[in-house]
């Protein structure tokens, strides 16, 4: 059985510490082994990284620049390859692989006018003949540590941004699916990426506390649960590194009564079921302002996702595949069942599909819960399944309070057709990404991705300008020349 | 005697808690007292700010402003009555009080430009008919907590933008010296600030820990020394708050052979004695890069010096005034002592000025150490007096190591003619403010302040560009209308 | 008779050289004289502009910003005096004159902003320790030339700019109601501002002709109609000059079957006769997509016109005063008339309005005309009265195309609930300043104000953003020092 | 003989109307034809352009963009075959072409970032619930005119931005060598343009005047000599077209006597006679500050031109190539014979250069004039070949003088190690692009290009940011929406 290694200083690397099986989530098999890397194999990375920085720092952003313009195109080059990797570890379909890769080669674009986004800001005359400017330096070594859910596409939030900001990288991504994220980095060097620029280190907690806790590491990234991202972002703050730290969601949509029913309902399918709902962006919770409306979706809905199929990735008319793990199937089932003991209505029971030939699968089939309230355990959670709940409001502000008072503000979607309703509900919803008829308001790669409330901690949002702002440090340098030398001659006779 | 109360909703309040003398440092006698605030207090200070909120949060940025321009004008007809107030508790002569003034409303003409500072980034056609946008809305309540030694520029550093921003604000101002930050708060609400928006709590580690871990409160900014910075910094963002936490500094200046020597002593000293040396970017180092330069600088040095003054604060001969409290007096003349017993030349030794008419302040004369090394107490430590080391080393990167390799990196400087000197110096320090013939580095009010290393904890620098992003949270909205209603007719019947 | 002069280098001058009568439109009596300025006069101007250009475009832009905001509190304190001098020469009721000044003070107060606006970009390491940068640098002596609709506002769109951005200023205001133009440029000398930097010409062609043709003059901003701007823009551009010059409009409201009408009449009135319709941003065509809404429109337009008041300037409760001169009362009126020579229904006839005590004043009441057509005199041309036209259509479409096909493109409004609607607008109407239920959609000061089509003539729109352009030229710096002189000790020997 | 045609809507086009020769300068002799359009061709042009325009303008950004990033890739795959195309119609040498088609890319490179470029501004509130954006949307069709010395770089200057920015595009390159840009430009079919979104038109004044005047094409962009220049700016522009046209240059570097000569030289050897002076950016003319900075300038230029080599593109040792004509040849020979003539001193004599095998080339070597005087008419002309003159003065302030009186102020230089001299100089120096060390200053393809006075008319310069201003104009929308609709349930009926 193949054991996955790390990647040190542009070679791959096994370091014989600890191992972990990774699973083919379809088959329900371990498959192969991923190494996970002890303290030393963490410091000897961050080592490697430091080594490489004070070149790559002075590397003209333009040539730094021209890494990620040739990283794209291998990226699109080995595409297929890429999703079959994500495919076998993770479970996606192959199409929806596909569009995590296109999301990620969309930062490698944004990351291409490194040269532009990096410009300081220049003030002639501050004082009589003093001028100042204000430069954007990048911090040295910075970490990432990213979540199973999207192999590719996360990773791609941080390293490409950082690393054309003249930093050096270690990425520890999820030791459930790391082949394709490892692969990945690996085109990097294919591109031009000096060696130690891009460091790749499998791991645990061990892992991740090295990186926390060590001094050369200046900035940490991270996107997962909201219980390791506090914990991830008090670490390493009072370790005196700036953090960002992504967490959980629970994104509730609202359909209002004059909404494009078919519309929303087609959106909601994909929304909430895509990627088995294994997203922080999934729509999970949609908020039905008056029975009209409710009795609208429930039964649209309901048709709807009676052709929906989940089986294995490689199967292209299948919608999604199965979940990551055995516990988190049994997680899933769990609140299912939870939601219907408590009084809410199972419309469609996904508890029990069938998926011929993959019997072993970590399969959850799409469910439909209605009449869900919020004091009930499946509302509370981020479930991370294929379950819709559908919630019934007399009014917009009681659709608009329940999501306020949720404890996680990641994305939100309303749909309707009115102006005014979007706009008040844009206005005073308390989250970060807002959706007007767009159940997934993930924002493209040239804006930035962030949820309020304790959906992120840290003061910049993930990728796009933020992401900038993130991986650089502000130097301010003001300037005065002392009275002429040179040019009036004080130094230099001229001849008569 | 006086005791100094609390700003809360518009009035002053006095909540009969402990309270604690405030000296004139120039008498060494107690002259009011101030009233240290409860946890009560400020928790009625936190309610008041959060009732204040939604009405300010929903007022254009444009009226907003409207309140800092005539706050603007406020502060400069009562400039005489403030740099009294400051005189009188810190101790700063008038024509120094004034200067800090005038930083402090260069900040409030900053905050003036709200409306275009607070521009968001619009996207059309981010997909087919899809539009994306990322507003910067506030944050709700935040708070700032402000050293001794600026109490009108660094609380104006602070609440003008944060204000402006569209959050409300609670301000714990210095203990030692809080008259004059009470007295400006109070000119917001002739300037129409609503009640509320502005609040003062006078207070010590009881307030600060209230503040650092009340909910309600979004962000923290803090100006002080390194340890109290950590400690704010740690705290808060375990507490899930935004921090922006500014600590202590030794600032260098190098001096090359070929520096215009006359200007470079003159700016010298008044960078290293002015305001007593009480600064976060005094300088306390000079580098003389070669015996020549060495021998030069400390020789015009001790001229330049004859000619100071040290003395109270009214009296504008004066160069500088008193340190803050006996304390620090013990402790500067303690360095001094340190200096010359370790094996420095003591060349203008300021530990028993004679200020005729006081005897009982807490004066230090200038003073200049010359031979320091680094492995001297005086050096390590940040003295926070009006003190100047000299240290002398053979080469220009000999000097840039001793820095690099200081805990703190807030501000540097460098006295040469040379452009390629200038420029990798600037370059390759690891210092977040730096001057080119210019030796108090502070960025302009369009800039932000900002040190690097152990200077400042967090992602955000204060004031200028920073302050506006450290003050708002990005919210980005995606948004595409559904087919055409209205517009090809299917809501509306039109008559043939 | 008082004969109004020009503002030279600080001081009010007569040349004695052809003078023209000021009116007073709602007595229809000449009560003062303009001095009509000679080349050799304007010549004059411009050699004082020419030589105070140095030194102020040296000085900091925060000094230059600190005269407008001293600027700002002397437009407000003299605010009365302003709207009677506009009263008494252009005839608009002092609310709105008020509300003119306001519009103006708010480009001052954009002004203030300069530190920032004015922030070049700044590149380290373009290539190996190679940075460059690009300054934004003034240009020297501009003019503008302005109309008499707005002869406090426009002036104000273009000088405190300006002058901010380090060019020193010549005005040519309107002759129609130059007093309050001239009172507020008097104004700067009292905010600190240096002779010189702005200077005011009252003239006619010949003042204009030598603006346009002298080469000291680098710019020229122009607001009037559309053949002028024109002819400012060919002569101006063929003497090598950068202009921006705003022409003529012919502003269309779409009401949508499904708009608020209340609110789209509300907004109607003010928006069509508010001025006596003499503003560049009047709406003087409604479009109505239906006949639903059509016969709504013009039966709660009839009803909300009988409460409007026509008459003098300092009565408060009229609505609006006179139209300019004798020959543009006419000019209305004669477009009245054709329109329902043409076909159209005179559903509210302004042409004999009653204004007691005013008998010989230039006014014209409030005109409503229903069943327009486009190929109709009135609809093709620039009214410039308080004359509303309806014109009514089947289809949105139509009611866009009718937008398109007209020369002009300045501003433009949509009356809908309907979020699909609104953006299909905006996104495809071809006019430069789009409403959404906004009749009036001048933008704020820190966005930009121009037109489509005929309506600008340049690349840049009227102050904001565009305007700080405009008024500066990129400079544009590549810098690189060679080889380390005094750094590694090439020049200077160091005492070993 | 092969005839060049024209690339219209996707398909190479040949009218039939006239021809010229088009010569290979190494061996003097036409070997191709190009077909001169007529004005029916170009029309057939516009058209095209015109057709493609609204789904172009409709496509998002990043999908314009995407066309750029393949487009990118295809010139680096053709760079041998593009080079080669241009040293046989241009006869550079095939290095430097590879330079041109490098920094053409880099603009290529630039337009990649579409989607963060043409972000709009917005303003939230900026009255009561009043929001207001800008955005920045194409013009329509555009043109370019470009000039034979840079066939591959000067286009790319210009119409990868501008389609980016959703603009359909007509290209006029030169005549002399027509060749490798419509090569370059049939890659973009390949790359995935939709055909009619780029044409190029070979022609004359006729082809010229018919893009000037026609009312479908909106801006043009030019770059050639100052007097054309100023005809198309004055023509597009009394056209009601925007228009940026670049014109002539006489390049000055200031060689201070602190100024590390061996470096100057080096430099000036390439800036001087690289591409045979056929350059608008070439160094022309040397400022020796002080006759000592002059006699060793001329000393070591004298000895390093001893190892230049004039000759045939293909032959990679070859220095620089021919001139474009043999009319040209005989301009620039002539100049040299006038200099000797009116008493400057011919120290390298270019007049008869040997290339042997081609000896009906068009060549002149590389020539060094010393003791010029600004009264010579071979200082007051633009010669555009490898001419460097030399003038002696005895200050810096006479140096920039002569510089600030030119007429043209392109580019230019100042060779020193004096941080106050460079300052002083960029400052004061009335030229667009400024060199500190650096003699050929092009600023990056992430600024701009454009010289001041006459070298370039329009308000923005070519390429970078300000290219993105030139091919966009700026839409302001402003929105309020009416009280709420569905959002209180004025419309709808909830179930009670």
């Amino acid at each position: 059985m193949t054991t996955i290694g790390h990647l040190i200083n542009g070679e791959i690397y096994n370091d014989n510490n600890r191992t972990q099986d990774v699973f083919n989530p379809a088959t329900g098999k371990a498959e192969k082994k991923v190494s996970l890397a002890s303290k030393a194999t963490v410091e000897k990375a961050i080592a490697a990284a430091q080594e490489a920085y004070p070149a790559w720092r002075n590397t003209p952003a333009i040539k730094r620049a021209r890494v990620m313009f040739k990283f794209k195109e291998l990226l699109e080059q080995n595409a297929d390859k890429i999703c079959q990797l994500i495919g076998q570890e993770h479970g996606k379909i192959s199409h929806d692989a596909a569009g995590e890769l296109q999301r990620g080669i969309e930062n490698v674009e944004f990351a291409c006018g490194a040269p532009e986004l990096l410009k300081g800001e220049h003030s002639k005359n501050v004082g009589p003949n003093i001028d100042s400017w204000s430069e954007f330096q990048p911090l040295g070594v910075v970490a990432g540590i990213t979540p199973f859910n999207f192999p590719a596409m996360v990773p791609m939030w941080m390293f490409p941004l950082a690393i054309v900001c003249g930093n050096t990288f270690i990425l520890k991504p999820s030791e459930r699916d790391p082949s394709s994220t490892l692969y990945i980095a690996s085109l990097l060097k294919e591109a031009g990426l000096p060696d130690g620029v891009m460091n790749v280190i499998n791991g645990d907690k061990e892992a991740v506390d090295t990186l926390l806790t060590d001094q050369r590491v200046k900035a940490v990234s991270f996107v997962g649960s909201t219980p390791i991202a506090e914990y991830i972002y008090a670490t390493a703050s009072a370790n005196g590194k700036r953090c960002q730290a992504l967490g959980g969601a629970k994104n509730h949509a609202i359909v209002m009564p004059d909404a494009d029913m078919d519309n929303a309902v087609n959106q909601l399918v994909g929304a909430a079921f895509g990627s088995s709902g294994e997203r922080c962006m999934a729509l999970s919770v949609a908020v039905a302002v008056g029975d009209e409306a409710g009795d609208a979706l429930v039964e649209k809905m309901q048709q709807a996702m009676q052709s929906l199929s989940v089986g294995e990735y490689s199967n292209a008319n299948n919608d999604f595949g199965p979940v990551i793990t055995q516990a988190h199937q049994d997680k899933v089932v769990g609140y299912i069942s939870s939601a219907a003991e408590q009084g809410a209505t199972l419309v469609v029971d996904g508890r029990n599909p069938k998926v011929e030939g993959y019997e072993d699968g970590f399969f959850v089939g799409a469910t439909l819960i209605d009449n869900v309230t919020a004091s009930m355990d499946s509302y509370k959670a981020e479930i991370f399944g294929p379950v819709l709940q559908v919630i019934r409001v007399k009014t917009m502000e009681e659709a608009m309070q329940l999501i306020n008072d949720h404890e996680y503000g990641n994305g939100t979607c309303i749909f309707t057709r009115d102006g005014e309703a979007a706009r008040y509900f844009s206005d005073h919803i308390e989250v970060g990404m807002v959706g007007i008829n767009v159940p997934l308001p993930v924002p493209v790669a040239y804006h930035s991705f962030g949820g309020w409330k304790r959906s992120l901690f840290g003061d910049l949002h993930a990728y796009g300008p933020d992401g900038v702002r993130f991986y650089t440090k502000r130097k301010t340098i003001t300037q005065r020349w002392p009275s002429s030398g040179v040019r009036e001659g004080v130094s230099f006779a001229f001849p008569s």
